[in-house]
Parts: C-alpha cells; structure tokens; sequence
C-alpha cells in the first residue's frame, strides 16, 4: 500500500479552507500534516468551525509554521496577493501547489494588474500553471506543479457554454451572463453587504457591466474554448442563501437549431463526464447542494435564433473546494471522483 | 365633507386582498362595504390572517353575497376565469371594476385564450378595458369603469423599458428579461414548489422562453411603447424571499450612448412620477419592500453598444395591490398617493 | 392649528433610527429639524438607506450639530454611555429626551453598573426619568422630561407576565423566559455572529443564564409589577430573520387555574389597550410585524399547576422606535395611536 | 468478503426515505433492491428529487412490489398507520424491520392509542420491538427483529437529560422543554403552516402543552431513564430553516450543583460515544447540519438550583435516517459509524 498524500492546507480557516478540510478527512489517500490560519494562529480549528470537534479538530499554525511541515501538496485559500507570496517557496520547496486564490488564473501578468489592480510578483509564473478545470484540462493537470483553481462564476459560464463554443454554434461576442449567487461566495469576512439583516429578504444586483474581477477570466478561458475572442456582459446577483449558483446565460446562435439538438450536443459534449450532468429539468442549486456536480441545460427560444443556457454548482464545491479536490486527485493519481460528495 | 367612496373586495383570502384591504382601512376616503372569500365564507377574516385582528377584523362573504353590497367600486381579487364570469354583473350594477386578475390585460380575446387557454367569456369588453399602469395610462384611467391592473413581471419589465422604448434607443425585437420573484408571487394555494423546504436555500428557474403567460401581455404593452412590434426573451426564477421582483433586463441600443446620458433618459421620462425612483445606485429588491416605489436604473456595458437596465418593485404592491389603490385614486378622484405605502 | 412638535433623531443610521425617523414622517403633528450619525456626518440618509429616497431624504449631521437644530423633543437611538453623555445637555436645552438606550432604563446607578460595566455618569437623572412602557406608565409618561424606552426583551416579558403578577397569580421567584429574537434585534454593527452565512439556516442560543444585559431590567420591572422580588432564568436565541421576538414563559401558578379563567385575567387586563392583543390562537411573529402590536396568550398546561405565557412583538417597533413614538404621543399630547403602524 | 447487506426502503418519496436512501449509496456492506413509493409508483427517484439524478436513480415501485423485492432489512419510512399494516408480513417474511414511523415507539396499545387517536393493528409486538436510540440501548438492537426508530424532538430530549436523569440528578416531574425545529420535519406534504410565505420570517410555536404526538413518546422513554415517573411540559416551535432541531430544557436540581460538575457528568456518561458531542460552547443547530451528531451543554443558573441543558441535532439525521442507519449497523454487525455523515 502507497503511504498518504501529505497535503497542507493553507487558509484554513474560511468557508472554502475548512471544507477543503473535511474533505480530506474523507480520502483515504490523503493525511492533512498542517492546517494554518494567521489571524487565528495557536487556536483550534474547532474554535472557529465547532462543527469539526470530534470529526478531526487540529491547531491552526501561522503560515510560516505550515510551510515547515511536510507535504506533497499544498493547497492555498488565501485571498489573492497573499497566495502569489508564497507560491515560488512552496514551488521551490518541491511542493506541488493548488491554488484556489485568483493569484494565477490569468495568462498574463498585465491581464491580472488590469483585473486585480496590484502588480503580480510572480509573472513568469503564470505561463507555467494549468488553468484547473478538469472537464477542459484534465490531462494537463495530471502533469502540473501548479493548478489554479477557477473562480465559482467562471467555473458556471465555461460548463455551461462549452459544448457551443467549442462547436462555433454561438457568437462568441454577444454572451449575455445573468449570475446568481449565495453569500458564501463572498467569503466570510465581514461587510455590510453580507450583514443578515441587509442581505435576508433581498435580491441585489452588483459589479455591473465590466467591473466584477471574475469578468477577465470568463473571458480568456471562454476565448481558449471558442478559439476567437469572447465578450461577455456579466451581471451578478446576491440571493439570500448560503451557497449555490445558477448562471442563466443567453447566446445569439449562427444557424437555427432546436433544443433537442442542442441537448444532444450538451450530451455529447459531457458523455462520461462524472461531474456534469446535462439534465433535462431546468437546472435549480437545491439540485447540487454539498455536490461537487455541475447541473447544465439549454433551451432554444421559439420563434429566434437565441437560446439560453443554465448552470447550476455549489459555489464553494465545484465552484472552489471540490474542484480543488478533483484536480488533486488528477495530480496525484487518484480516482478523479475520490473523495468528493455526490 | 364627501360621502366616502365604498368599495368591496372579492377574494380578500389571497395576499393581494389582504393587502388591498389593509391599505383602504388607512385611506381616508374609502369604507370597505364587503370582503368575499368563497372557501372562507362564513369565517372572520383574521382566522384567515390573524394580523388583521383588531385592526379591522370582519366577515369573509361568499362572492354572491357580497355582489349585493353596496358599492362604488369592486376590488377583484380573483384567479383568472372567475373574475371575467362576474365582471358584466358588476359594470351592470354600475360598480367601477379594478380587477387584478389577468382577464382583462389583453387586447383581444385571441390572445389571451392563446395564453391562458381558455375561451373568453366576456371579449366585447377587452376593448373596453383601460389598462391600469398609472405611470403611462393616467388620463384614461381617471374615466375608466374598467381597470385591468397590471400583472407584476409586466409593470417592472414596463417601467425599466418605457424611457427607451418610447425614445426608440433600443431594438424592441431583442430584449431580454432576466427576473427574480420571492415566493408571494406564486399565492397562497400549496404547492410542491412554494412547500418551504423545496424553496428555501435554493434558486430556481421556472417557465424558461415563451411559456410563462406574461409573456403575451409584456409584448403587447412593450409594443404600445415602442410603436412597433416588441418581442422578449423572458425568464423567470424564484428567489427565497417573502416578497420582492428584481428584473435585470438586457437590450440593444440603436445608437451608442453612454450611462450619464441614458440616466439623464430616466429622470426627464419619470419627472414628477411620485412612485418612479430613478436611481443612482443599483436597485435592490429591500429598497422597495412594502412600498409603492418602482426604482429602476440603467448602465451602458464599456464597449458594446448595449445596455442593462435595472427594475424592482415589490410584487405585492406595486405590482399588483397598491397599483390597484393607485387606479382607484385617480377613478376617484383623490390625490394619486392617498392611502399608499412610502 | 398647532405648530408640528420640533423633533432630532440622534443616531439615525441605525435599523431603529431610521425606523423611528420614517414614522416621524407620517406624524401629522410632527416635523423633523435634525438627524444625526457620527460616523455618516455630511452624508445623506439615503447613502446609508437607499429606501428612504424620495420619501424625505435629509442630511445627516454630527451630534453637536444635531444638539444645535431646534427641538421640542430629541430621541436618542445610540448606543448606551453615548446616550448618558448628552442626556444632561438635551434637558438642559430644555428639551424633552425620549432615549431608546439602556442608559436610563435602571432605577440605580448599581444596578446599572453591575449589568452595563461602565460607571454611570449622571446618576442623578436615574430617579427623574420614567420607563417608558406605555401600558404599565401611561399617567408618569405624560408628564416626563426623560422617558427611558424599555429594552426589547424587556417589553415581551413585561406585557406577558403583568397580568398574571400584578394579581399574584404566579410564583415571581421561578419564571422563565425562552426568547427567540430576530437578528435585527443585535443591531448594524458588523459581527461573526450577524454574518449571513453564520446565521442563515441556524438557531442559536446565547448569553445563557444571568448574562445578558437585559436581566436586569426584566428583573427591575417585574418586581415593581409584582410588588415582590422577581427572579428570572432568560435564555435568549438567534432565529434567521430580520425582524420579531417571541418570548415562551414558563410560570409556576400559586393556586389551580384554567386556561379560560387565565385568558379572561388578560382580556381584563388589556381591556382598551389599543396594542396589545389577547389572542385565541398562538402569537406568531409575523402577525405583528412591521406593527406596534403585542400579542399575548397564555396556556394552562393539564395536570400541572404551571402555564405557558406567549408574547410576540417586533423587536423593532413594539421593541424599540413604535413604542418610542408611543412614549412622545403621550408627552406631546397627541392620540397615543397617531403616527403608529398597524 | 461477505455478501452485501440487502435493503428495501418502504416510502422514498419522502425527505427521511431519500436520505436514507442516499445513505445506503454510501454505505460499503449495503445494498438497496427496492424502493417504494406509493403515488409515484412507476416514476423514477429522480423525478421527485432530481438531486439523485447520476448518483443512483432508480425505479419507484408500489409498496406491494416492494415488498417482493429481497431484503435482509426493510427501513419503513411511511407515515403512521401505514408502517403498522406492514410490519407482520415484514416480519413473517423473515426480514428484519427498522421503522422509522410512530408505530411501534410506544409499549402498550394503550398509550399508543391515547396519543395517535386510532387503533394498534399490531399490538403483540410492542413488547417485541427495541427502541432504536443506540446510545441507550446499544445491546437490544444489536438482536432485534423490530426496531422503532425514536421521534426527533424524543432524540433530542432523552440525549440532553439521560446523564441527569440516570443520576438521579434532577426532579422528573418538573421538566420543561422548549424545542425549535427546521421545517422539514413537518415533512414534505404540503400544508399551509408549511408554506414558504407563511413560514419563512416567521416564529411559530405549536401544540402547546401535552398536545404534541411526542409527549408520550418523551415521557415514556423519560421515566424508563429516571427509573421513576416523568412529566414534561413541551411545547415545539418552527423556525424558518429547513433542517435542524434544537432543545432548550429547564430543570430542577435536586441538590446544588455547579455547571462545571454538570459538564463532567456529561462529559462521563458519553464518554466513548462517537455521536455525541458534549460541547464547552453552546450547542447551534448549524454545528449539526447534514451530521449523525448530538451535541448537548448543560449551564447551572446562578443563585438557583435549576440548570439549562441543551441539544442540537439535524431532525433528518440524528432525529431520522442517520439514527435508523445507526441501528442497521448495529443489527448487521458493521462499524456502528460505518456510513454514517460527520
């Protein structure tokens, strides 16, 4: 028997940190050796997250004192600028690196400072890490050192235009993304925006237009998928629930085409695929609550040459830590399902 | 000092008629003379709805008898089909009708038995109808003796689109309408999708393309604005939320213009609406809550020639019980804001 | 006709100030010269509360500002020691101050200390102000220069549990209180605690036991009602929505009871009380949400000499800004129902 | 390697039928032949929960089909009455029955009849059945036929009290318990308390008093721990969130006591126990959420010799399906743990 993927799991203690965590707990071919959290450093995860006594409750180290402890991954959910500070060590350090911060998922650096507005201190990087999304990367990620894990929004657009893009049966220029998410995707700090009483019994609009961060990355991933450049309008949405995102987008078609061969292309696209499921239900987030799935449909309009696209995910699983987890097991030689909640 | 004006409402056991009834007890122009509710008949109000308990508890009537109240104007507050069988009586007795089902909202009874199913039992009197959107029907509805109150998706996706339809800035052919309703807007009848479990923490898309029976009124009340056939892509969804429509509305602009230009569109169409904010920041759902208010605002997408514009009400009052005090404001004569919730 | 009675709302960026402020619009008799927010001073109230756009938008001043604007009355809806700051001030102003914080709601300075932790700094007024719970202080209240608004959880277990105190129907010595409250109830102020995702989809007890500030004011004031030393065990908790408080009491009767004879007690008690109602059914929270209303009912449990006491209130109007507008109807001489919500 | 564990799982339709389905998925040693559900007999699984659609759909059959099925085991997730008519063929057939309904929870016919209101078609095997809380009766279910699987609130009761009850610790007759439970454990039929409208930003306590089906249930199971007559007052509250159960219970020590020995008494009676947590911070049911845990917490009032004890569990797991597949495992000879969620 193979001895245990040591893995570190900086960041430990946000919402995607600590479920990275339990998953671990999980995979029989994993053993976590350090799990930190500066501001939290010499408590218990278990003072932050009651919800881990007695599961597997552990110290939280200071960063510097998890990248002493052995690991052959490190995974990083730290808020970006802070990944990018310490991802050359870990690299140097022989680590193989999953990042789930934005710190590397642009191709260049002067896409991320125009997205970002910080200058990136690791550019030559860039080049170097696999963009992590299985479904499209799969055999890259096998052979990666460093995998940036895609943010949850990007994740929803790239699984549910995929099978058109790729096919050049959509205008890759008028893509329209209405997005809604629950709060955790805005982490677990503290704003007025994720306040209770402010968000419960609200439905709000934000980052119009040009202006959220995750717009750069929809479309440089979804320009690799359509092999011509991509343009989105993206509007995202708040909804008071905890996690879930149904991305409900709407493309302009170059030929006509009918939902039943839509569907087809969307069922052929993802045959075998573990994660996705082409259902023929409208895809709700209920659906994939806790699942690392992605709930993909298509729906021609009548009577137009438009048609509209549903994805659903659970932001912080396949949207964060069950992608990172997937790509893990890709790396490492796992079962791509080890693991994960279905 | 004048008699005041008195009204009766038919099916007073929704949430629509609760809250009609509620706003006419703080109108000081208005005695309520009968409130009906056929499976109710015989109970008191407030073992329907225990808030009303000593605020104006009284009787619920079988619509029969409530028909021989007297009154000035009835209030329908009934499902489709049961209010078009007893609105001829009504008009007969002289009563001024406000009916807030969707018998009425459409031109002719071609189209709306394409979109309700049924047959029209009452289509001489769909040409007789004035359509009860203040904002753009005002003169008419001051002498009108039958109003058809909007349905709530088409009062927001109107308001949003007036101030660019009307202006012919925008194709009327290519509009997108994303909207997001909470659970009131379904009813009050039970079932499997408003069950609290099933729509708690979940988002979910319902009636995707040309299916909902909005549909049919929004285009013909977009195409009045733009003086040309309108045609939409309408979705839908159902938000976890008590009350509350956010419509996120995508269009194509004829000509390039920017955001301050367009905003500066807003104000000049809406100068002097009481109930229409045009407003600088995004609208969000919670703004409106329990009030009359529609807030609506646009943005010009950097480097396309397309815009989105914003529109929440609350479902429940502007778009459907308060629009319907308003009508009767100006039926009547009061000032249009008498009795309305700020 | 009388000039409006001049009022400041000092504090009105919170969820009670802005409350108390929007009622303070549909006073007749009332107008509005100042409101204040430190940390908001030179912006408007509608940067803060968008809803309040085009109802009355207004400036927001410092608190020295604030203290300069005319006043007939000033309301203090800041957080305790900064409302005992400028009591002193406000009265020497001759202004009448109606002070929504714990500052004054305690007979001494003790007691005050021994709950609050900071010492009191204008112990003197403590015996001149008057708790400003209307039902119980109506005559003291009409002549007040200071009225002490209760604290929330004080105003559920007061109005519950009088009419069985006062008579001595009840053991005063082993009462107790299981509230479940709202989150809007722990105020603007961000916390881990008020978080969305922290709060959503879970209840959560609290400051369990003798802890929670509130004990001692719940203690004060049963004790006066029931002419006897009150004891109480008060466990409050967090339920994931916005508004309302529920107060479940356990109290052992002194001598046999039914629920009829026991629910004809508080029918006697709260005869022409215009808030507070003796409810058949169970209180709920929602039935007096966004009202001034107190709903109360009581349950003798069979083969016991014990029975269950139910209040419902909204923590914030019944709780806090409604019961505070109820306070200055009185001193000003107004109808104690103007202005108020139900 | 023994050959799987086969079970049938009577009503799947239903939230505790689907969980536990889910679960068996995941259990290694378990195989599902047959799942029932009677008004979507012929339909798929993922028709009515569209969240198995990958996972592991499967065909509904009607209960008599299913009852032909093979099995080992048979979990009864019907409603009360329906598992009663069941059980004997069940049991005649040779399989072991795990019954998650009401049925056989009561010892005597009569009692069974007092709080259910009809007729024990089975009375002979209410002394054979083992009441299925492993915790307490861990040796009994390892060789029963039939196991009653415990209601959720009497699982949260009997955890929160054993270790002072067995210890004679505290008065039997004077407990109160305040429960408050997510909405799914009113289950999936569709009724107007459950309701999203009505249910959601809303606190409603119901069957006050010695109303609620439970009682018996905790007061038999009580008694059996006391070693001597129990009495409870119980009165359940719904709070808007789907799962999730938590107890506050008020007691009467009968000697002083200070909470520091009360933890370590807990701390004693549940040592070993993998699914209770005695926890130092207060119990929240979001620190269950989805977990086979208890957690309970017991403060001592100061100045009195009364104490709080508390205890969370998720109703659908530890108060359903986790505590049913808990006995599995005990009757079948696995890991008591094995499959189970932490």
């Amino acid at each position: 028997m193979k001895r245990p993927v040591l893995v570190t799991i900086l960041g430990a203690s946000g919402y995607t940190g600590v479920g990275l965590y339990q998953l671990c707990l999980g995979h029989e071919g994993v053993r976590v050796s350090a799990t930190s959290a500066e501001r939290h450093a010499g408590e218990q995860l278990s003072s932050v997250f009651p919800r881990v006594a007695g599961v597997g409750d552990r110290p939280l180290l200071s960063v510097e004192e998890a990248l002493d402890a052995p690991a052959d991954v490190a995974f990083l959910c730290l808020p970006h600028e802070a990944a990018m500070a310490i991802v050359p060590r870990l690299l140097e350090q022989g680590r193989i690196v999953i990042d789930l911060s934005a710190d590397f998922r642009m191709d260049t650096a002067e896409s991320y400072e125009q997205w970002y507005k910080v200058k990136h201190s690791a550019p030559d990087l860039l080049s170097r890490k696999v963009y992590g999304l299985p479904e499209f990367h799969r055999h890259a990620i096998r052979s990666a050192r460093l995998v940036a894990v895609p943010g949850c929004y990007p994740t929803s657009a790239q699984i549910g235009l995929a099978p058109l893009l790729t096919r050049k049966l959509i205008n890759p220029q008028t893509i329209v993304i209405d997005s809604k998410s629950g709060v955790s995707g805005a982490g677990r700090k503290l704003t007025q925006r994720t306040h209770f009483v402010e968000t419960n019994e609200n439905l709000a609009p934000y980052n119009v237009g040009r202006v959220h961060r995750h717009v750069g990355e929809i479309e440089q991933e979804l320009s690799r998928l359509a092999g011509a450049e991509a343009r989105v309008i993206f509007v995202p949405h708040l909804v008071p629930m905890n996690q879930g995102i149904l991305s409900t987008m709407y493309v302009d078609l170059v030929r006509s085409a009918t939902t039943d061969e839509l569907m087809g292309v969307f069922r052929e696209h993802y045959a075998g695929e573990r994660f996705v499921r082409v259902a023929p239900h409208l895809p709700e987030t209920a659906f994939v609550l806790n699942t690392n799935y992605a709930d993909v449909s298509v729906r021609v309009i009548d009577g137009t040459n438009r048609a509209v696209v549903f994805c659903a995910i659970d932001n912080l699983v396949k949207g964060a830590y069950g992608q990172a987890l997937q790509c893990m097991n890709l790396v490492c030689g796992f079962d791509e399902a080890e693991g994960l909640p279905v």
